[in-house]
């Protein structure tokens, strides 16, 4: 059987999604599959939709395991949830035809990157999102959120992951296809979202274009330089990464066959 | 100098606000006293509007410490964030007539009780919502919410704190006047917010009326045993108190000479 499931996870405790040797410490992966283990005494490999790193939190992850067994999907849920610690939840399971794959199959993911835009830091949204006490612009970020849309050599920001994904136009090119990408105010204007959606991410692209783009908000680099270091491609430009606790994978978009598509409004 | 602040916290690793004999475990007041001392050298005494239980959040509590030092309102907002540790943050501060009293002069406090109704758990809700994975009929619950309304004997959802507040009826009663009491779905109505203003609340008051209202939503308590409940005013009933991490104290309200009503529309 091929059981898709939505997963939701506190990233903070995590050395990010990825299976690691054991001396690196826990990751998503290897405690999705230890608790699969220890449910039905069988070895599984579990996939995710996104590879998110150290840090990184998800409301809207989705993966998939092949198993033997035959338990049913509300079981899973069940019993996952019964075994997983409480900074890992299963929202849902399904069971798939043979041919769905987590991240093979993702048409789109979305990413929210959240920040705390005010002079005090906040103690309840502390562990979901970056303290940035300066004044943001937050239109000009949205006008250079804009200059990213479209299918572009996403360079500046990142780097193709070495992976073997059939649908990538060549192992290391950083083209991608930007669907969304927005910068808003909400709440009391204190906290800030930068939502992006792609059909695909470079390792550490999202938290890298925030960092761009909060130069951008503080007129440290003007629109046309923005539009330039997009254009240039390359990864000499004065823009950092965000760190990884405001950021947080909330959807995953599948080909509507497969009725997965995992997308919390709540988070 | 008499300097009021609005404090924040995550009330998870906390034995509750007031300050304990040091074996007991770290406090919000010991931990903000610690700091206050750090700062001018100057040992003082920090007064909060509600006394909230271990594991209780606030986004909206307010505070009050007589201070020799010349600090401005300013210089104590950055100057404690500094040294708090991120579990603690100080919201704003201000400095108040000598006449302001944190708890005594305050005219309401608001709490917010949320549910996570929904059978499988959250994970990046777990720290500040309780888990309740059976279904409940929310306009029920806000029915009855509504005969908590008015000046009442709260007798049967808590006990009277041993204190000297020169407002109360009488050492002993539990007689408290409700202003609002409601409980609404919201999101993708997996949360469920149980809210409650009061011009004073009893010790465990809030976490045993939704430990109550809990039973009403499941129709284990129909509306009419829910009168009777609260009209009899003696703790010898089905409902017992709701787990501390879903509440969070609001808002605290002053006479508009103040300035200082503390309000966070965000959390």
């Amino acid at each position: 059987m091929n059981i898709a499931c939505g997963i939701e996870y506190d990233g903070t405790s995590y050395r990010g999604f990825q299976r690691q040797p054991e001396s690196h410490g826990a990751t998503v992966q290897g405690t999705l599959e230890a608790a699969i283990a220890r449910i039905c005494g069988e070895p599984a490999v579990v996939t995710g939709a996104g590879r998110t790193d150290a840090g990184v939190h998800a409301s809207g992850q989705v993966v998939h395991f092949r198993i033997q067994s035959h338990l049913t999907p509300t079981v899973w849920v069940r019993a996952l949830n019964a075994v997983l610690p409480n900074t890992v939840a299963v929202r849902w399971a399904k069971e798939v035809p043979d041919r769905f794959h987590a991240r093979f199959s993702a048409l789109s993911r979305s990413y929210r990157y959240t920040i705390w835009n005010d002079s005090a830091p906040t103690a309840l949204h502390a562990l979901y999102s970056y303290h940035y006490g300066r004044p943001l612009d937050v239109e000009l970020m949205q006008e250079a959120c804009s200059l990213l849309v479209g299918r572009k050599d996403f360079g500046a920001f990142g780097h193709s992951p070495d992976d073997s994904n059939p649908k990538r136009p060549g192992p290391h090119s950083c083209v991608r296809t930007m669907l969304e990408a927005r910068c808003l105010r909400e709440g009391s204007r204190r906290l800030v979202y930068c939502d992006f959606t792609a059909d695909a991410f470079l390792t550490g692209q999202v938290r890298r274009m925030v960092g761009t783009l909060l130069l951008v908000g503080q007129k440290r680099l003007c629109l046309e330089e923005f539009a330039t270091i997009v254009q240039r491609a390359e990864k000499t430009h004065p823009g950092s990464a965000a760190p990884p606790h405001g950021l947080c994978l909330v959807r995953v978009e599948y080909p509507e066959k497969f009725g997965v598509t995992n997308d919390d409004e709540d988070i």
